[in-house]
């Protein structure tokens, strides 16, 4: 085939968009960063060799950093409503491989926003926070004791001023132009979640050097206004730019945008065996029309939320993955069969994960501390 | 004279303007709760006495509740810019009052607003709120073990929780009608102010039952929409509406507004006694044209700067001042003999608090708290 050299494995996503996201806004591409981390020494994770994680701001500078003793954190936020499911299971894992690597994990639980913009009571913002998000993170094998954990109403008083101070940086305009219809909520919120990246930085929190946030690749416009408040605080308070880490986004089982709202369109990583099976049998594949014409024309890999999952989420091993691909390209392996295989990888995952998640929901009630009233 | 029945020794404020606020925005007129607090054996301030304070929203609930034990806090917040004057005595001695009762005063440095909407450099907001604000409010009088001073950048983790819930139950267009031009300076300031004034009912900066807080007459909105959130976050949260108190503005001496920005047009508590003598002898009067016109009609104590000053903070007995308006009106007091007077009162005032400001500014460094970076 002529193009066979143009096929990638890791490839399964469309790429034009995120390729405009780092020709328009300086993104730089995580291809040419690979090398140098391999020549530091430093592990690569699945999404940095699968191509998921495919762009980056600054993260040369914080390796480069690292290797010269710097102290590095990690943040990242969840909005605690919905369930836990495959698409936030991609942070999770990222946030698990710089933990291996020394960098100190922050997770953000945004009940501040969970309340404001999308007025979940607060209560719940608290079960969920706690019981799906934390415990969650933790079944999956982040350590909680080298986690921070906190909610967003429950942070201490160095926290909030840097909201205050952020509010008299920044201009209705610039604000409108990432949010749209501009509300206090939205401001509000989207203070608060630069003052998440940014805090630990702060004596108070650590005093961490360096700030990485890895995010999907619809994330940075939030990144961008953090940077630019950085720069326009320099002469109030000395903090760093934040590094960030771009990834695509995992598309739902039906195609079309993974989301909590359509539970058909991801699998919950608490859904009871039956239900997740039903989900990923009903998924959407590269299949061709019939069996005879898939044995002459191969499957679509590309198009098959099936591989996504593989790709993504449960073979680990990349030459295994790439023997996949190929069965399926060469028309060897048919749909019927390979959703068998992915349902036997899954049921193991979600089984094993249900025994740690028990003890892991103990585990997190323990050491969250929940915001009074 | 016909019209002497309508004359009042208070009145020498344009209340046009006033009454317009009582009849559109359901404020009170102070004037029916005078008996009911002299008939609950409260004394009443100079100003409830002179109608200087002129309006009020349910400090009649507040007093009642006082009556039966009920633990009641006033707060008001100063921004810290400028210097302290004449103008912000007012309040000043209004909170003095208002402890002489037993009530428990807090003060709010709004550093995080002066820095966010007015561009004032941290370092500038900590030296003005302490060594001006601070330290004339205790050299005035107000007891600095019975109150709490406080930076709005430095307040602890629930008064910031206030904030990010009044995020959630206010709209852009509500903040529009208060503000005009909208920023996102403004809205978290705004918000600031609302948990300025309602986090001292919570059980963390003292659990009071009510909170008043004494304004002037333009700084209604304010109210209204901490009001409003109060009722909006009920299910969160159960606080109480705050009672507020409206007070006449004074006049500056040149008999535009009182504004720091004009030096001229308003006395500093720390104005050498020249600078002081100069400026009370250039204000404005009610004067007539010449000393035989005047000595013939009268002079007019209602357009009168240096009466203003009588009524508001030279002559503290209502006798003295209804016998210097009727000497004015008469034609037997003169200008010049009256500032004679005037001065000689405002300069035994300026030297005392000058000594008073000495001690005053060292307790004031030792008591209030300065927020970190």
């Amino acid at each position: 085939m002529a193009d066979q050299d143009k096929i990638d494995p890791w490839g399964a996503i469309e790429i034009k968009d995120y390729n405009r996201l780092l020709a328009t806004f300086g993104i730089k591409p995580f291809s040419q960063l690979r090398p140098l981390l391999v020549e530091q020494g430093i592990p690569l994770h699945l999404y940095m060799r699968r191509g998921i994680i495919f762009g980056h701001r600054d993260l040369d500078i914080v390796m480069n950093e690292f290797k010269k003793g710097k102290r590095i954190a990690v943040l990242t936020g969840f909005m605690p409503s919905g369930r836990f499911h495959f698409g936030h299971k991609l942070t999770a894992d990222q946030l698990i491989y710089y933990q291996s690597l020394g960098f100190k994990i922050f997770v953000a639980l945004a009940d501040a926003e969970a309340f404001a913009v999308r007025r979940i009571p607060r209560e719940t913002a608290i079960k969920v926070g706690v019981e799906e998000y934390v415990a969650n993170l933790i079944a999956l094998g982040l350590d909680p004791k080298k986690t921070e954990f906190y909610f967003q109403t429950n942070r201490g008083t160095p926290y909030y001023r840097l909201i205050q101070l952020f509010s008299g940086k920044v201009t209705a305009a610039e604000m409108t132009a990432i949010y749209g219809d501009l509300t206090p909520a939205k401001i509000v919120s989207s203070l608060t979640q630069a003052a998440d990246i940014l805090h630990v930085q702060l004596e108070e929190y650590g005093g961490y050097d360096y700030v990485i946030v890895p995010v999907g690749a619809d994330q940075d416009p939030h990144l961008r206004l953090t940077r630019d408040l950085t720069d326009r605080l320099r002469e109030v308070i000395d903090l760093t730019r934040p590094a960030s880490t771009y990834h695509k986004l995992i598309r739902g089982l039906d195609g079309a945008k993974m989301s909590s709202s359509r539970p058909d369109s991801t699998i919950f990583l608490t859904d009871p065996l039956e239900t997740a099976r039903k989900k990923l049998m009903a998924a959407l594949t590269g299949g061709r029309a019939t069996a005879e014409e898939q044995r002459k024309l191969g499957g679509i890999p590309e198009k098959c939320t099936i591989y996504d999952l593989y790709m993504y989420h449960l073979i680990l091993d990349d030459e295994k993955l790439r023997e996949i691909y190929e069965e399926c390209r060469s028309g060897r392996l048919l749909c019927g069969k390979c959703k068998r295989y992915a349902w036997s990888l899954l049921e193991e995952f979600l089984r094993e994960h249900r025994e740690k998640l028990e003890v892991a929901k103990e585990i997190a009630y323990k050491i969250v501390e929940v915001p009074g009233f």
